[in-house]
Protein backbone atom coordinates (compact mmCIF):
# COMPACT_ATOMS: atom_id res chain seq x y z
CA UNK A 1 0.00 0.00 0.00
CA UNK A 2 1.36 3.50 -0.87
CA UNK A 3 1.27 6.51 1.51
CA UNK A 4 -0.99 7.79 -0.75
CA UNK A 5 -3.32 5.25 -0.96
CA UNK A 6 -4.04 5.98 3.34
CA UNK A 7 -7.21 6.55 3.76
CA UNK A 8 -7.75 7.64 7.57
CA UNK A 9 -10.57 5.94 8.94
CA UNK A 10 -13.38 7.71 10.66
CA UNK A 11 -13.36 6.59 14.49
CA UNK A 12 -14.78 4.39 15.79
CA UNK A 13 -14.25 3.43 19.46
CA UNK A 14 -10.50 3.32 20.78
CA UNK A 15 -7.47 1.79 19.79
CA UNK A 16 -5.11 -0.55 21.69
CA UNK A 17 -1.81 0.84 23.05
CA UNK A 18 1.40 0.21 21.46
CA UNK A 19 2.75 -1.27 24.66
CA UNK A 20 -0.04 -3.62 24.93
CA UNK A 21 -0.28 -4.95 20.90
CA UNK A 22 1.93 -4.73 17.63
CA UNK A 23 0.45 -3.20 14.88
CA UNK A 24 -0.62 -4.74 11.86
CA UNK A 25 0.72 -3.02 8.58
CA UNK A 26 -3.10 -0.95 8.03
CA UNK A 27 -3.32 -0.11 11.45
CA UNK A 28 0.58 1.92 11.38
CA UNK A 29 -0.16 3.01 8.02
CA UNK A 30 -3.32 4.87 9.39
CA UNK A 31 -1.37 6.06 12.76
CA UNK A 32 1.41 7.23 10.95
CA UNK A 33 -1.02 8.87 8.56
CA UNK A 34 -1.67 10.97 11.40
CA UNK A 35 1.52 11.41 13.04
CA UNK A 36 2.41 13.38 9.81
CA UNK A 37 0.28 15.98 10.26
CA UNK A 38 1.83 16.49 13.71
CA UNK A 39 5.67 16.12 11.95
CA UNK A 40 5.67 19.94 11.02
CA UNK A 41 6.23 22.28 13.34
CA UNK A 42 4.24 24.85 12.18
CA UNK A 43 1.39 22.11 12.27
CA UNK A 44 1.91 20.56 15.90
CA UNK A 45 1.43 24.36 17.13
CA UNK A 46 -1.44 25.22 14.61
CA UNK A 47 -3.14 21.95 16.03
CA UNK A 48 -1.90 23.29 19.59
CA UNK A 49 -3.34 26.73 19.64
CA UNK A 50 -6.96 25.26 18.28
CA UNK A 51 -7.01 22.61 20.74
CA UNK A 52 -6.00 24.99 23.79
CA UNK A 53 -8.81 28.04 22.28
CA UNK A 54 -11.70 26.20 24.32
CA UNK A 55 -13.91 26.49 21.61
CA UNK A 56 -13.70 27.31 17.52
CA UNK A 57 -11.08 29.62 15.96
CA UNK A 58 -11.48 32.32 13.77
CA UNK A 59 -9.07 31.81 11.19
CA UNK A 60 -8.44 35.63 11.29
CA UNK A 61 -7.02 35.12 15.21
CA UNK A 62 -5.14 32.19 13.84
CA UNK A 63 -2.80 33.68 10.99
CA UNK A 64 -1.64 36.59 12.92
CA UNK A 65 0.23 33.88 15.42
CA UNK A 66 2.86 32.62 12.90
CA UNK A 67 5.42 34.65 10.71
CA UNK A 68 4.15 32.93 7.16
CA UNK A 69 1.80 33.37 4.65
CA UNK A 70 -1.74 32.71 4.90
CA UNK A 71 -1.98 30.58 1.80
CA UNK A 72 0.50 28.58 3.80
CA UNK A 73 -1.79 28.35 7.10
CA UNK A 74 -4.25 27.39 4.77
CA UNK A 75 -2.28 24.49 3.36
CA UNK A 76 -1.21 23.26 6.94
CA UNK A 77 -4.67 23.56 7.95
CA UNK A 78 -6.19 21.57 4.88
CA UNK A 79 -3.96 18.81 5.84
CA UNK A 80 -5.01 18.81 9.40
CA UNK A 81 -8.18 18.92 8.31
CA UNK A 82 -7.87 15.75 6.13
CA UNK A 83 -6.29 13.94 9.23
CA UNK A 84 -9.42 14.22 11.08
CA UNK A 85 -7.66 16.20 13.86
CA UNK A 86 -10.04 19.37 13.44
CA UNK A 87 -12.66 20.54 11.55
CA UNK A 88 -13.98 23.75 10.37
CA UNK A 89 -17.32 25.73 8.90
CA UNK A 90 -17.13 28.97 6.53
CA UNK A 91 -19.46 32.12 7.52
CA UNK A 92 -19.66 34.95 5.42
CA UNK A 93 -15.76 36.03 5.03
CA UNK A 94 -13.93 34.07 7.61
CA UNK A 95 -13.63 30.08 8.11
CA UNK A 96 -13.60 28.78 11.64
CA UNK A 97 -11.92 25.84 13.18
CA UNK A 98 -12.38 23.56 16.13
CA UNK A 99 -10.34 20.22 17.26
CA UNK A 100 -11.68 17.06 16.94
CA UNK A 101 -10.95 15.50 20.15
CA UNK A 102 -11.82 11.86 19.63
CA UNK A 103 -8.90 11.86 16.77
CA UNK A 104 -6.33 13.20 19.91
CA UNK A 105 -7.55 10.95 22.14
CA UNK A 106 -7.30 7.82 19.62
CA UNK A 107 -3.35 8.62 19.31
CA UNK A 108 -2.98 9.69 23.08
CA UNK A 109 -4.39 6.01 23.64
CA UNK A 110 -2.24 4.31 21.04
CA UNK A 111 0.87 5.92 22.81
CA UNK A 112 -0.30 5.70 26.48
CA UNK A 113 1.98 3.67 28.66
CA UNK A 114 -0.48 1.39 31.00
CA UNK A 115 0.18 1.79 34.71
CA UNK A 116 0.83 -1.46 36.54
CA UNK A 117 -2.23 -2.75 38.56
CA UNK A 118 -1.83 -2.12 42.02
CA UNK A 119 -1.23 -5.21 44.13
CA UNK B 1 15.64 27.09 14.18
CA UNK B 2 15.58 25.03 11.08
CA UNK B 3 14.68 21.08 11.50
CA UNK B 4 18.42 20.51 12.01
CA UNK B 5 18.49 22.25 14.83
CA UNK B 6 16.30 20.97 16.84
CA UNK B 7 17.94 18.88 19.57
CA UNK B 8 15.37 16.33 21.46
CA UNK B 9 15.88 16.75 25.06
CA UNK B 10 15.52 14.30 27.61
CA UNK B 11 12.48 13.87 29.33
CA UNK B 12 12.31 15.78 32.75
CA UNK B 13 8.57 14.98 34.18
CA UNK B 14 5.46 15.08 32.33
CA UNK B 15 3.97 18.33 29.28
CA UNK B 16 0.93 20.11 29.28
CA UNK B 17 -1.55 19.05 27.24
CA UNK B 18 -2.04 20.84 23.99
CA UNK B 19 -6.03 20.75 24.95
CA UNK B 20 -4.74 22.94 28.10
CA UNK B 21 -2.17 25.39 26.58
CA UNK B 22 -0.62 26.36 23.12
CA UNK B 23 2.50 24.98 22.34
CA UNK B 24 5.63 27.74 21.91
CA UNK B 25 7.98 27.42 18.69
CA UNK B 26 10.86 25.52 20.72
CA UNK B 27 8.36 22.81 22.08
CA UNK B 28 6.03 22.79 18.74
CA UNK B 29 9.73 21.70 17.02
CA UNK B 30 10.53 19.38 19.52
CA UNK B 31 7.07 17.79 19.62
CA UNK B 32 7.30 17.81 15.94
CA UNK B 33 10.25 16.18 15.57
CA UNK B 34 9.65 13.02 17.37
CA UNK B 35 5.92 12.71 15.47
CA UNK B 36 8.18 12.67 12.23
CA UNK B 37 9.85 9.61 13.89
CA UNK B 38 6.40 8.00 14.09
CA UNK B 39 5.32 9.11 10.56
CA UNK B 40 7.03 6.75 8.57
CA UNK B 41 4.70 3.05 8.42
CA UNK B 42 7.83 0.84 9.16
CA UNK B 43 8.79 2.96 12.04
CA UNK B 44 5.44 3.25 13.72
CA UNK B 45 5.03 -0.98 13.08
CA UNK B 46 8.63 -1.43 14.44
CA UNK B 47 8.03 0.64 17.24
CA UNK B 48 4.66 -1.22 17.99
CA UNK B 49 6.92 -4.43 17.98
CA UNK B 50 9.10 -3.55 20.43
CA UNK B 51 6.74 -1.33 22.71
CA UNK B 52 4.49 -4.65 22.99
CA UNK B 53 7.20 -7.40 23.29
CA UNK B 54 7.34 -6.72 27.35
CA UNK B 55 11.24 -6.28 27.57
CA UNK B 56 13.70 -6.26 25.28
CA UNK B 57 13.37 -8.02 21.92
CA UNK B 58 16.74 -9.11 19.61
CA UNK B 59 17.38 -7.24 16.26
CA UNK B 60 17.21 -11.13 14.92
CA UNK B 61 13.57 -11.53 15.69
CA UNK B 62 12.08 -7.94 14.52
CA UNK B 63 13.80 -7.96 10.80
CA UNK B 64 11.96 -11.15 9.98
CA UNK B 65 9.02 -9.41 10.71
CA UNK B 66 9.53 -6.92 7.79
CA UNK B 67 9.41 -7.09 3.76
CA UNK B 68 12.17 -4.84 3.45
CA UNK B 69 15.89 -5.32 4.10
CA UNK B 70 18.44 -5.47 7.24
CA UNK B 71 20.07 -2.30 6.95
CA UNK B 72 16.53 -0.48 5.98
CA UNK B 73 15.56 -1.92 9.49
CA UNK B 74 18.64 -0.72 11.18
CA UNK B 75 18.03 2.83 9.87
CA UNK B 76 14.43 3.21 10.50
CA UNK B 77 15.74 1.81 14.26
CA UNK B 78 18.34 4.62 14.24
CA UNK B 79 15.65 6.55 13.96
CA UNK B 80 13.55 5.33 17.03
CA UNK B 81 16.74 5.85 18.91
CA UNK B 82 17.62 9.28 18.34
CA UNK B 83 14.16 10.08 18.78
CA UNK B 84 14.28 8.58 22.45
CA UNK B 85 11.68 6.33 21.56
CA UNK B 86 14.01 3.21 22.29
CA UNK B 87 17.15 2.54 23.46
CA UNK B 88 19.97 -0.58 22.66
CA UNK B 89 22.64 -2.40 23.63
CA UNK B 90 25.36 -4.75 21.68
CA UNK B 91 25.77 -8.08 23.06
CA UNK B 92 28.04 -10.17 21.06
CA UNK B 93 26.44 -10.55 16.95
CA UNK B 94 22.78 -9.21 17.77
CA UNK B 95 21.51 -6.22 18.64
CA UNK B 96 18.80 -5.78 21.74
CA UNK B 97 16.22 -3.04 21.67
CA UNK B 98 13.53 -1.96 24.61
CA UNK B 99 10.64 1.00 24.59
CA UNK B 100 11.49 4.29 26.36
CA UNK B 101 8.48 4.27 28.57
CA UNK B 102 8.68 7.83 29.28
CA UNK B 103 9.24 9.48 25.95
CA UNK B 104 5.28 7.46 24.83
CA UNK B 105 4.18 9.07 28.24
CA UNK B 106 5.22 12.44 27.24
CA UNK B 107 3.81 11.96 23.70
CA UNK B 108 0.45 10.02 25.22
CA UNK B 109 0.31 13.17 27.64
CA UNK B 110 0.74 16.07 25.03
CA UNK B 111 -2.02 14.76 22.92
CA UNK B 112 -4.43 13.64 25.73
CA UNK B 113 -8.33 15.36 25.77
CA UNK B 114 -9.23 16.10 29.86
CA UNK B 115 -12.12 14.73 31.26
CA UNK B 116 -14.44 16.96 32.20
CA UNK B 117 -14.34 16.90 36.19
CA UNK B 118 -17.26 15.19 38.05
CA UNK B 119 -19.62 17.98 39.42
Amino acid sequence: MSKQDVVIQPIGGCCTPIMDAALDSAGAAEGAAVFKALSDPIRLRLMSIIASAGGEMCVCDITPQFDVSGPTISHHLKVLRESGLVDCERRGTWVYYWPLPERLTWLSTLLSVPTPAAV
